[in-house]
């Protein structure tokens, strides 16, 4: 093999470290990552939060997706406290949801994505890959300072210069497919690719079963996106057994 | 109290979040933090290191420096591998010390110092903290990238855009007053602040009952450094018990 042979075959099959959080828009994003030639190294998180169901959801979109390798990562957010997705304050239900996105819900974990993205950096240097994916939304959840796009863009400053792999000259790109798009743009776009949306969990405060509540931000932002998209929601909701 | 008065108050005794590794680093940087009238929120980390007795290092110079509160968290950077430090490479002893800096170690951890901010930038924006003490030093340490300022000023512009206290208006400092400061210079103002360096550790390579083993970059430092500043460093070393 030539090693101009050699290269081609690495370019066409690039690594790419994904973030999955067993939710709608990781699992999409994952896919778009795949659609693009990635083979996908999975990097999931175990924070405290209230739903570690969200990991084994995790567990079911790597296996479809097919990922290469799968770390699971736990970190313990409550010893810092201040989040309702890590104990310490109510989920808020029923909000309305023109205000979504409007201020800093009480959902916002303070530096999360910080965190997540530091070990993604931490994953892509060990593996020699230069391409992460994220499903941050810059639209529907403009509330998070960390899903914005100035963010992404100042994180990828940093990450050139917190590596070595940056000090000789790599340069890391932070792919954020989903910044733009509605909720309903992001299904439409996982459903032609092929996404089960079935094996995938978004709520914020679910049964012990696993049941979505349907009232939290995250299921009422899911559900109009479902509803908008013109497709039918695979998941149960406490309100909607029956579905 | 008037509103005025708990504001001055709150000037007087503002609160930093400061990382201590148990090293003699971290120890002089928090004394350093502690002289300018900060309230200490010490954090630590157990990340698969070969010697978490940089963990009882790290507890014995907190109680002595009398933190406020000192959180630890454990984080698995060998699900990643790739660093002496986390257990795959063997830590290179007896270097030159003049080649130390001109380029990256095998003890380099990738991406360690962002894991490290993103986790205290949490602790700090919780805790309604806007100064993070961390002690990086860019002479000794200068294959490190992320031990430069430029990577530390990367960090403070994206703790802004990271975090709800940042889309309001606040900024973080990360402190790094070791930055400029050879060993010498570290011990000597450690020592002047009265600094037990006997409770640090610095070894990347310890005894199993926790000897320094005196030939490792980080200790070949540290000993240069005391012999540097004239002073007796209280550590024992394997080449060196009886000291």
């Amino acid at each position: 093999m030539r090693p101009d042979s050699a290269l081609s075959v690495s370019k066409e099959r690039r690594r790419a470290v994904v973030l999955l959080s067993g939710g709608l828009d990781s699992a999409t994003a994952a896919a778009i990552a795949k659609e693009r030639g990635f083979d996908l190294l999975a990097l999931s998180f175990l924070y405290g939060q209230r739903h570690a169901i969200e990991i084994e959801a995790a567990k079911r979109v790597g296996a479809f997706l097919g990922v290469t390798r799968h770390v699971f990562q736990t970190i313990d957010l409550r010893a810092f406290g201040g989040s309702a997705l890590t104990g310490d304050v109510a989920v808020p239900k029923a909000t309305d949801l023109s205000a979504i996105g409007r201020e800093i819900p009480v959902t916002y974990v303070p530096a999360r994505n910080t965190i997540f993205l530091s070990f993604a950096l931490a994953y892509a240097e060990v593996t020699d890959t230069r391409d992460i994916f994220i499903g941050v939304n810059a639209i529907d959840y403009s509330g998070y300072p960390d899903c914005q796009p100035e963010f992404i863009g100042a994180f990828e400053t940093l990450a050139r210069l917190a590596t070595k792999a940056g000090a000789e000259g790599a340069s890391f790109t932070i792919h954020t497919p989903l910044s733009a798009m509605s909720k309903a743009d992001i299904i439409r776009e996982g459903l032609r690719l092929g996404v089960d949306y079935s094996l995938t969990h978004s709520c914020y405060d679910p049964a012990d079963d696993g049941t979505a509540c349907g009232a939290c931000d995250s299921c009422l932002l899911r559900r109009q996106g479902f509803a908008e998209a013109g497709a039918s929601d695979p998941l149960s909701y406490a309100d909607l057994p029956n579905r």
